[in-house]
C-alpha cells in the first residue's frame, strides 16, 4: 500500500511545496477527530520539528458549534478524515475558509465532501477501508504526511526513510511481539505510554483496543503520567510502552525502570537484546518512520487481543464507519 | 479566594490588555501539564471565542527535548503551573522566549523559577496550595484566566458575570449531588464527558478521580465519544456528563438521551427540574462561569467518592507535588 501510495503522490508533494514556498503559512491547524486525530498528533512533532512552523488543533466545535470568528489568515488548515464525510469536520473547512485559511483535506475518500470543500487534497490510497476500526488508513495517513512534509523541508534523510519503508513493515510484521498477549488479553485496564514523534501511536494503540478488543486502555505521554494517571499503576494496571530512537529516548527507559521497580508490568518496544517484557523492534529506522512501523505490528497484537477476549474485532459495539456528530 | 483575587488582579489585567493591544499577538500558546493543561484548554475555548486568536498546546517535549525552532514571533506563550517549579515548563519559557514569543506564567508560586522566567506573571493567590492534587488552584486558574481575556475582550457582561462568581461558589456547594455516589464510587472505571467551555472541566474530572480515588476515569468530548470510546459503555461504565448553556447543550442532551436508551448509567449536570440521574446546577450562570461552579461542587463529590473507597484524598499514591520531569 505505501509502495504504492509513495510514487503515486510525489508529484503532488512537489507542487504543494512549490505552493508553500510561494505563500508561506505562520500557523498550521489540524482539524480531526477519532484514529484522524492521532495522525494529526504525529503530524504536529512533525512539522513542528521539520518545519518550524507552530502547530495547533483545532477544536471542531470552536467553529461548528459556537461559530466563533478565529483570525486564520496564513494558516495552512489541514482537515484530516478517511471517509472524508463527517458532517462538522466538512462544517470546520468551510468555516477556515471563511476565516482566511487555506485547506488541506488529508482523505482516503478523494470524491468525498470534505475533498471538494478543501482547495487541495492529499490522498491517502489506501483501498476501500472496510474495518469500522481504520488500521491500514491510519498508516497511510502517517506515510503521506511524512512525504509531503520532508517534500516540503526538502530532507533528503527523510526520503530516504521513507524509501525504505515498505520494506520496513514487511519486516515488522515478523517481529515476535507473542509475550505481550499473556499480559494484555485477560486485563480490563491499561496505560499505554509514548513521547514526541511516538505520542500519537500511543493515542491510536489505546482507542483501538477500545474499540477492538473492549480495553478500557488510556494513553499519556510519558511525562504527563507522572502528573497524576501515575497513582493508577497502584491498581495493578499493566503499561504498554511504545519508544523510538531519538532524545525522547532516555526519559522513556527510566521511567520503565521505576515503573519496574515498583512493580509494574511493563511491556515496551524498544531496542536492544532479547529481555523480559521487552517487544523487539525492526533494528536501525529512523526516528519519524519507526511509529509507523510499530503501529503495522501493534495492529495485528490488538487482533490477536480481541479475539482472546472473545470479541470480533471486525465489528466493534455501537460504532459506526461515519460518525454524523456535529 | 476568588473574592480576593478579582480585585487584587484588575490592574494587572487593565494592564496586560493595553500591552496587548499596543503590540497584538496573532497566536497565543498554551504549555502546562496535569490539572494546568486542563485550565490551558479552557483557556484555548475563552480565548478563541472571545478574542478570535488561534491558540494552540505546546507539547513540551518539542522545545526541552526536540530542541525545535519553531516560528513563535507574535505569540503570547503562556506557561501555568501551580508551583511553577517543574524544570520543563521552566526550560519551555526559556524557549519559546529564544524562539520570538512573549512569556506569560500563570503561576501560584510568584517567587519561583517559571515567573522569574516569564515577561509578565498573572498571579493566582490562591493561597498555599497543600494538597497533591490541586483543587482550589485549578478554580482560581479559571477565574484568573477569565479576568484577563474578559479585560482584554472589553466583554461588559462577562465582568459582571465574573462579580457574580464568589456568590455562584458558595452556592454550587450547597446544592445536593448526593445522588452520584452510589453510581460512582462502586465502579472501576467511568467516562467524562464535556464539551465546548466544558470539556477542560471533564479533564480535570477525570484526573482528579484517577489521583485521589483510584478510579479509572476518562475524559472525552461530546463528540468525540461517538468516534470509538462509545463501544466501551457497552462494559457497564457509566458516564458523568457536564453541560453548560450554550451552543453545546442540544448536542449532550442528544447524547445522554442517546446513552440512557442504551441502558447506560448517566450522571449529568444539567439545569432542568429534578429528575433521576440529574445533577442540580446553579440557575442562570454564563456559559463561561457555569463549568467553574461545577467543579467546585464536583471537588466535594470527588472527596467522598475517594472516602467511600477507602482512599484518603490527600495522599494520592506515587505522586508528588512538583513533578520533575524533562
Amino acid at each position: 500500500m505505501v509502495a504504492n501510495q509513495l510514487p503515486a503522490n510525489a508529484a503532488f508533494c512537489a507542487e504543494f511545496a512549490r505552493r508553500l514556498a510561494r505563500r508561506p503559512p505562520r500557523l498550521v491547524a489540524t482539524c480531526a477527530r477519532g484514529s484522524s486525530d492521532h495522525a494529526a498528533t504525529y503530524a504536529k512533532y512533525l512539522i513542528e520539528t521539520l518545519l518550524g512552523l507552530p502547530v495547533m488543533s483545532a477544536a471542531p466545535s470552536v467553529g461548528s458549534l459556537y461559530a466563533a470568528r478565529v483570525d486564520l489568515r496564513d494558516t495552512l488548515f489541514v482537515v484530516l478524515s478517511q471517509s472524508g464525510a463527517s458532517p462538522d469536520l466538512v462544517a470546520n473547512a468551510h468555516w477556515a475558509r471563511r476565516n482566511g485559511a487555506q485547506v488541506l483535506a488529508v482523505v482516503n475518500a478523494t470524491d468525498s465532501p470534505l475533498a471538494a470543500a478543501a482547495d487541495a487534497v492529499l490522498a491517502l490510497r489506501a483501498g476501500p477501508e472496510c474495518s469500522v476500526a481504520a488500521t491500514k488508513s491510519w498508516i497511510a495517513s502517517l506515510s503521506a504526511l511524512l512525504q509531503l512534509v520532508a517534500a516540503v523541508a526538502g530532507a533528503r534523510a527523510l526520503e530516504a526513510a521513507l524509501q525504505a519503508l515498505p520494506a520496513h513493515l514487511e519486516r515488522a510484521l515478523a517481529l515476535d511481539w507473542d509475550s505481550a498477549l499473556p499480559v494484555l488479553a485477560g486485563v480490563e485496564d491499561l496505560l499505554v505510554v509514548g513521547r514526541g514523534y511516538g505520542f500519537a501511536l500511543a493515542g491510536e494503540a489505546a482507542l483501538k483496543l477500545k474499540e477492538t478488543a473492549g480495553l478500557h486502555a488510556e494513553a499519556f505521554s510519558g511525562a504527563e503520567l507522572e502528573h497524576g494517571p501515575l497513582a493508577l499503576v497502584q491498581e495493578g494496571f499493566p503499561v504498554l510502552v511504545f519508544t523510538q530512537a531519538d532524545a525522547t529516548l532516555a526519559t522513556l527507559r527510566q521511567l520503565i525502570e521505576k515503573l519496574r521497580a515498583r512493580g509494574v508490568r511493563v511491556v515496551a518496544a524498544e531496542s536492544g537484546p532479547p529481555a523480559p517484557g521487552r517487544l523487539p523492534v525492526v533494528p536501525g529506522m529512523h526516528a519519524l518512520t519507526a511509529p509507523i512501523a510499530l503501529a503495522q505490528r501493534f495492529y495485528v497484537l490488538a487482533h490477536s487481543i480481541a479475539l482472546a477476549r472473545g470479541r470480533d474485532p471486525d465489528r466493534p459495539p455501537l460504532l459506526s464507519k461515519v460518525t454524523a456528530t456535529r
